[in-house]
């Protein structure tokens, strides 16, 4: 009978090919190469750029004197920092489960290469038309990524408990919502948000926990024994922990302004990840009753620190502020893994695989809150004439610093409830019994959905959860 | 006897020694830092570009006016891509192997730092000599990496079955072989392959399969049980897989024109292989009959767009055109594994460990003829001013560029010619019993080569093959 | 007794949270954005830059002209590379130890994130001061990581025998004198050492060296069961091995001037590196009696090439002199390790757990020499104009190139006394018995620190030690 429900051999093939199929042909009908990097555009403008030379200034970027000057090379080397913090950072983090590997770092692939596809048409359709076409360049890849990145947040939440048919059509009706919050956020309500404490760490940690929420499977702890790390896996984790750390100055700083912009944003991110890293040490023994640094914390914990500089990353935030908000946000996150996870799941139902309430959830409020201040207090006496790229509209004079405040705690608002709302709409349409989704005596198990050799689980040598259920659990 | 034959002892030392110590005088002799890397010709362009300012222009690449405008700035970030994808990306992408590990990474490791060396000098000599000597810098390390992909390559088709000696000795010749191939390509037919796919992966792969097939063992069944990957090899192979999908659009960027081609080319690579990895999970499904995916079709054939982006990928190729090349790339990849690799091995007698046949060989010559017919529906209407980058004798009105189409099909059967040929020639020369070959009883096995525990095979803990046969096989 | 010891409950949420303040108190007293981070700085020299544009010169960096002449997009994707080196490289290298992966690379992290914020400050004191304010930017992060660099190869040294409360003492001390050691050598001696031959390796392995003799333990046989690798722990090593490898070339040119400078640097890292990897290779098959090759050399000697080019790499060093260079640091490598290592520590007692003397500490002194004499012999005729980036007091006149040779062998003798006494006062500073450092019998040790399902170690499956004290030893 299980089989049967969690047989892929139909659903998987179709709803890939159908879905696949849909993006060629909107692809086909909408998308255009940018003016950076279709051919005949860009050496138009490079032609007419290299006429009006005496003109030369640094600021307009419709002039180009050079190829390089193309966009290319001050935004793909921050791009591929965040694609390692997608496919590797969060792939590898998931790994932490003993049997489910392949799973964590396989349906991360699946869904996040499906996501920066869709992502790309539907960011494009809110914010990027020109004439009834798409243009895309690498800002639309980082974006897509950006994208991609609450949706596998949100697969944290209901990591081990799902198929990944339900997981793409979570991610189609995900990044549908993440397109339309960006855009009241940034377009209609004028926020700051670059490196998406609102946008990408609010969103995708309370859709997903809304529809972890909806899923509530009672009898999950029949799975129990499996939903624990071992050694060798925790070290994979780790992996995506670094990798996750590393590159987070440049996740927040691959869309903001150039110049100063980008530099202090790094900066700050950079700061703020090394205070929570201290932070989270300290945590993690204080409330370990024999003060044993736990491998949970610091795998996740150590990061809050990047999710809370996203909103105030690119504002004057001083490198004493980002340590700050990075030191709180590490204590908070520890303090909600060994307190606050437990309540969630036994009192409210939501079962929180990773934790993401802990890593992107609070440390993502925490990180709009900072970004509100931070922008309410804005004066031009520190931003200088950087405010207009900072702040445009209160550097027109258009609105006050406090209004800007007053628009980003709005902004938080909007997501939380665009999130809420949309992940419970999605939950109910994930609830449908279609999906293939594995039993709950299987689940956190890769044997469902991937080849692994029958005999194995038999063997207590490579699985070893079947000998040893308390291991790390 | 076994020890005899297999000894390192004298074997692996003399030739690396010689080799070293040969490049060591031929680098004396023949290289050079190019105006780039120069301290004295670098500041002399610096000087006279700063004197003739007036003349600024973006394209005179002669004229230099700032330190920002050494190449380094806008090759060295696509270098390190590159860079990762030859040592992290093929060395783990190999590990899948349950006893071979050590031999994978380390093996590739070693063959790769010869071979960027010896590629220096002989992509050098064959179109790198200024007066005598052979210039480098930036792009002459990207290429030299390139080479050494093609080498990789090939060492997966051979994997498991092949000493250190006769790895390196193959070196030795594949990169001469692709260097003149190369030359032939690009210097002397005027084709356009800035990803490789005909100079790397058709070349590397059916090289790599001749020689696999020459050096065809009856007997390697005795090794059967230890041809397969166990639970964590198959993770330690998918931070391979992740890291060579990833950088591809930086690997097939890395030498392209600067601007807009450069940053077409990553774009195109992007969803192309964002397209093939939804097609991989779909076919990987159907093809199985329980519809469980197979870890080998996820690590491999989500690869294969990437390979076939990588002559079209420079052009004008459309991102929808380039979905559907990834798309159909992924679905001829897992059919090829799933079915023409048994073929392959029982009817023909290549034995590819790694079925690179699969990612390389026909995903190469795929995009082998996208690149063909895309350069021969080439227009100026399309390309504008642009033509000058991808196709210099077509806008310079030498040829038309179904001329060009046909150059590059013309191409690709040479590079078959050179690979067929060369392998086969190798591939004897490689046969001689000289090399300390492993035995048909333990390919496969890092024990033959490195140091590992004596009472390790014994133990049924940590090479668990010996306790079961079945485990991925 | 044991737990209570080792008991961290209350010592390092102490000495974490302490330190943190501090950091805090001290940043926001003392830390300012620098020019091209601060957002009202950057537009003062951008519009300035933008009105004497007719006096354009590629020198002059007080004049800007576009965002794009930030000094991020010229330093960071560097730093990215010197940020994995530190983390990953550094941390998974030392996974070696079949137990003590967590403490590897979660010591790394934690000591890593104090040490470049404690860096910031004592570097920026020495050198960075700007009307009584430091001001930090992507090169202070650069150099900052390069301090926390010196940090951790002391780590390497004292791995497995000391608690974290320990190796954040060593780290207050030693990021403090190598601040020290680098202002007398860079700012008052006048030598030249961008990768940090000296600064760095040399200073970082005989700090670390000292401080292990002083913290002699001559019963530490009782943990050597757990003193080594296991398969899995090995592959994990060479994650760390191979990014320290690839990215040492962008390490060597990060602060290097901008131009020739850091493409000729990073040029000659990788020939050095390439050359150095056929060197161990060689070595480590001829010293073994059956002709096996060794995990540790492969590891750690193939690095040595990039020690070795610290402190030339900037020079006309040639690129057969970088082979040269790295060839005879991987000979030195693999000797030290096969026969010096075994002699340091029974003659001199000095327990080297990961060998860092056989990595950094020959290979940096190598590095030195090789410094001092292609300093020495510097002319004019070679370098050209570009010698007022390599050697600005021998451009001037000020001295002769020889002086510069005296000059750096000076900083050599320097450091080797700086990091002798240093480490004697540290390690006798770290005797004291109240840092929770493990017993004799449980040191490489991870559940002493880390949350360890306490069954686990009495399961053989998962802690392959216990069965076998062979695997490796």
């Amino acid at each position: 009978m299980i089989k049967i429900q969690t047989n892929m051999r139909l659903k998987l093939p179709i709803i890939c090919f159908i879905l696949e199929i849909i993006l060629i042909i909107l692809f086909g009908v909408l998308v255009q190469y940018d003016d950076e990097t279709d051919a005949r555009e860009w050496h138009n403008k490079l032609n007419h750029g290299n006429k009006s030379h005496s003109e030369h200034n640094g600021h307009a970027e419709s002039e180009i004197h050079s190829e390089y000057e193309n966009d290319f090379y001050y935004r793909y080397p921050s791009f591929q920092d965040v694609h390692v913090m997608i496919f590797i950072g969060f792939g590898f983090l998931m790994t932490f489960l003993q049997r489910y590997g392949f799973s964590s770092v396989g349906f991360n692939f699946l869904i996040a290469a499906f996501s920066l596809q869709w992502a790309t048409l539907m960011q494009g359709f809110f914010h990027g038309m020109h004439g009834g076409k798409i243009h895309i360049g690498v800002e639309s890849m980082i974006n897509a990524d950006f994208c991609t990145g609450a949706v596998l947040i949100s697969f944290g939440a209901v990591l081990g408990k799902t198929s990944p048919v339900q997981l793409l059509v979570m991610a189609i009706f995900e990044v549908t919502l993440f397109a339309v919050n960006e855009f009241i956020l940034l377009s209609i309500l004028g926020a700051k948000d670059a490196g998406g404490s609102m946008t990408i760490h609010t969103f995708g940690a309370y859709f997903g926990l809304t529809v972890t929420r909806v899923l509530y499977r009672p009898n999950l702890d029949k799975s129990k024994h499996k939903n624990c790390s071992v050694y060798h896996s925790d070290l994979f984790a780790m992996i995506g922990t670094i990798y996750l750390w590393m590159f987070w100055p440049s996740f927040n700083s691959a869309v903001t302004a150039h110049g100063d912009d980008q530099h202090r944003t790094a900066m700050n991110t950079y700061y703020s990840l090394a205070a929570c890293t201290l932070a989270t040490y300290g945590m993690s023994a204080v409330t370990a009753h024999d003060g044993k640094l736990d491998m949970v914390h610091i795998q996740n914990a150590a990061l809050a620190g990047g999710v809370a500089a996203g909103t105030a990353g690119e504002m004057m935030l001083t490198p004493v502020g980002s340590m700050i908000v990075g030191f709180l946000a590490g204590i908070i996150s520890v303090l909600g893994y060994k307190y606050l996870s437990p309540i969630l799941e036994e009192k409210l139902k939501v079962q929180d695989t990773c934790g993401v309430h802990n890593l992107h959830g609070m440390p993502g409020v925490l990180g709009a809150i900072v970004g509100a201040v931070t922008a309410a207090v804005a004066t031009t006496d520190v931003y200088g004439k950087g405010m207009e790229d900072v702040f445009p509209d209160v550097a027109k004079g258009d609105i006050t610093a406090s209004y800007q405040g007053v628009r980003q705690a709005i902004s938080l608002a909007v997501t939380l409830g665009m999130a809420l709302v949309g992940g419970l709409i999605v939950g109910f349409l994930l609830k449908l019994p279609i999906y293939g989704a594995p039993p709950d005596t299987i689940c956190f198990e890769d044997n469902i959905y991937w080849e692994v050799s029958s005999t194995q689980p038999d063997n207590p040598l490579f699985y070893p959860s079947v000998v040893s259920e308390t291991f790390y659990c």
